[in-house]
């Protein structure tokens, strides 16, 4: 299975689940791969930033991807490959790919500046891959310092066939999304992917404005997949509705750096994994952040029954 | 009248009308603090980063101060003074005291890296402006860049006897809050009042970690002032609920970039200025972004018919 | 008078001459311009970076502008106007001018990024401070964080007859000197004027790459117009030979935050300015570094007599 | 061998010699180790910043460690491990020093901001590779972004015992050197090595401040070698002059980003590398840059004749 730009629905950000002690927790690694296409997943994420992929060495790294994408066979997975250097990179991505991975991301490191270093970079990072892997650009600003434009992302879309998704996570993002429809729509850059991120806090008008699903790890999954449905489907006001009773929460998970804890705090409760643990460094909660997202787990459960737990 | 650490409930930060062509629209700074006072308000900030205020000159700025002041006599008016030098700084702090404002608000330059320069420079800003001026600290580190831990910003007040406030923006930040008021009970320093930013994002809970209210500029102060009141007398749960049911457009109006020119919008679509124009450089609203925030009023109208313009 | 395109020579950065007490030291503003003129200056710049002018309120901005240009009547002088916003920078371009300025220098804010909001905030800029005004372009981005390439560049000057030269400041830059000529060599340019900064750092080479001159602050300014003219006379050996026997002393006073101190320590010893004071906030020499100047003046001066000092 | 505190004298830091095609020169891997050696360095350190490290996959890495170690068996070597996260970095860290390496370096990531952060990272660094392996600061704000004070970096030698060597790579510096030895002069902090680097722009003063030596990169370690020696013999002058004649070079050779491909051209002139090859991406030199460095090497050569090649 190879990742191509007709890609839609719920790609979630997985999460590497770690025993207490810090080893990867390879029963976890099934268990959540069991919720994730439990909940509607019509693709996998694997290795992002938010799974605490620079903790990892490279044997791990290969070992949870080729372990996922045995478990979930029928979608495609995508690797974050993201690394220093371009070798280091390479070896990731053609061992992801051998391990049956479909596609691979790349996020631009944070020294890149100008316009130009920024195509320059993907056109080396693609001759370091290879032009036969699918990727994915990851357009996340608010962490990685580099701003890329709409024509910067023409330039990378139309200079490499192998680029067949938008990772967008700009903040804010609404008129990315028009602006890169609006290249396809006046012909000057063929259609490719978007899916959306940032914990998906704006994933009601994104989908509005031309986004196909969402790439994100908020840790109701099942949530994200219904508002995609409901949105393609026209049911506007619905898929606000389910949303918003959630909205509470995606806000609370989407704090910089707290985030991942929310997120493994919850998906633990939910069962997806067996401990909330991450791998050092990391920042656990509070007694009082956990009260708090307990609270908003009661108030989301009033109008959405799966945050009853 | 002097800002002093007993401050709490709601100091809007006020936006600086103008005229389609640019000037400042001098009978809308008088609605504007008229539709403060009548939303609650028990201060006012003015010539914030949300103010506008880097596009003013002196002369302008401290126009605005005095008018600002003799309208809104009853209740302080701080007014943002960070400038790129100590002469400019002092000359504008001077200038907003002598025409009746109740204190200054002081946000660190971005080239601040470690604790030491932090301090330093807070030291070297209230020699310039001088100790009779009470000082607010601005804790922005999503767009200043400089992060300041609970134990710098302890340094700072305990250095200052005018330090009377601390305008909490970092993000996360509930722990922050908890931390700041620790250092109040285990004596290690006197306490400050803290009001708290970001769009009012997070304020249901910043409030319930010890927070004395709201210095932000959401369209509808008149809500924030009702959620500071909800939760201080207890009411807990009708607190949340007002505040989720504004939420989607607190969600929205605090997009980086494009958020000024959401709440000018809202902000004259309720009569509190005749235009929502910024001076240049500043973005405008898409139509199709337009047409989002009508949306998202009409569904915040459904709970409260404040919403209904 | 007023600055164009076929300036050339030498344009010193002054500094500000400040009392021990902090005041606008003015005696000092006469003999300190008295001094770049007989150093040779061709030009001068004043309220640059190293002329601590974000120190300054606008009024004595205003007044040390008028000053210097009533002094060095003969030449033209170019004045900063970098400002937080544009209403700033326009009172400041206009009172310069009015005062007798024969041109301004505009360096991008820190926060710009992509190649299109540099394009875009020049564009604002002149729009604000009038087309009539010729202007220099600050390409520093050691300090300031933004990298503006040489397309970038040439879309700027392209775009806007009233630039008139760059003050060429990058590191590594030599390449980019070479690019701005080619430009003009293959007609997609036209021919501006190209001053170097970077405390002369690179001075010999970048003549040979097609520089105009320098603009930059280093306390012997009689060598930097040596240098240039043996380098246009065709002079290459004695001009590195002059160049090399200064350039411990130039490294030495290339150290960001310290280098301004052993500037004004030399320009001091030298009788150009009554103080080395420099306004707050500013770092100091200590004892050890004060001699190590003593020492390397002294080794200078055996090459040099201008440095018996 | 150990690193231990008494480090002193040259530790160059060694190029990766690539092949044109770029592959790991292995024959160049010795030839360059026997140079370093005949210049006069007392240690060696590997797998930096400018040893194009982020480069090389683990493999690699390990193989380099494994040969230089062997072949520089009489000096100890030093293996630079900064890494994005603590799984690799240990990996790294262990597998070098099972390869016969004498010690590690660290450099803090470029999103450290508070000292707390810093003093927190290094802890966790050290806990994830072991408190037997002796490890480096590596100070380097320049290109690192992280500012460290001597406080801070008083604090991590206070805390970690195998905490032996401090990098200075700081600019300006050498008040920095100054207030690490007046630490050890008021007893506040243990002695360390205290090397110096930036290409060795600094060396002469450096060393009169306190440092034991250097650790840098320059193409002719040779002349670092003697200025150490010249130095700490209180042959002032004579290590001046030998350094001066040399400074041009330095400091064309320390541009950012060009700086690797002007010593790469100049190690291979003097036969220590095959190839000037850098691995990609790596921008090679122009004609003009190559006869620019012809042109100084030609200029130093008329006092050093190890610059007549």
């Amino acid at each position: 299975m190879r990742l191509d730009a007709s890609a839609a629905g719920l790609f979630p950000i997985a999460v590497t689940p770690f025993t207490p002690e810090g080893a990867v927790d390879t029963a976890s690694v099934d268990s959540m791969t069991d919720f994730y296409l439990a909940s509607g997943a019509t693709g996998l994420t694997i290795l992002g930033i938010m799974g605490e992929a620079p903790k990892l060495d490279l044997e791990e790294s290969l070992a949870i991807t080729k372990q996922v994408c045995a478990r979930a066979a029928r979608i495609p997975v995508v690797v974050g490959v993201s690394a220093p250097g371009f070798a280091a990179m390479r070896s990731l991505a053609r061992g992801a790919m051998e391990r049956g991975a479909a596609g691979v991301m790349i996020a631009p490191p944070p020294h890149l500046r100008t316009d130009e270093q920024i195509v320059t970079y993907y056109a080396q990072a693609i001759e370091a891959i290879g032009e036969d892997i699918p990727f994915v650009i990851q357009d996340y600003p608010l962490t990685l310092t580099v701003v890329m434009t709409p024509g910067v992302l023409k330039r990378i879309v139309n200079a490499h066939a192998s680029c067949v998704m938008l990772k967008h996570e700009d903040w804010p993002g609404l008129e990315k999304i028009s602006a890169m429809r609006g290249f396809t729509a006046d012909g000057s850059m063929r259609r490719i992917s978007i899916l959306t991120g940032n914990g998906g806090l704006f994933l009601d008008f994104e989908m509005e404005r031309g986004a196909d699903g969402a790439m994100t790890g908020y840790a109701f999954p099942d949530m994200l997949a219904d508002v995609v449905r409901l949105s393609r489907e026209g049911a506007r006001d619905a898929a606000h509705d389910l949303f918003d009773a959630h909205l509470p929460l995606i806000r609370y998970e989407q704090q910089q750096g707290v985030g991942l804890a929310v997120r493994k705090y919850v998906l633990a409760k939910r069962g997806a994994i067996a401990s909330d643990a991450q791998r050092k460094p990391g920042a656990g909660l509070t007694a009082k952040a956990k009260a708090e997202v307990d609270y908003l787990l009661a108030r989301v459960a009033r109008t959405d029954g799966r945050a009853r737990i």
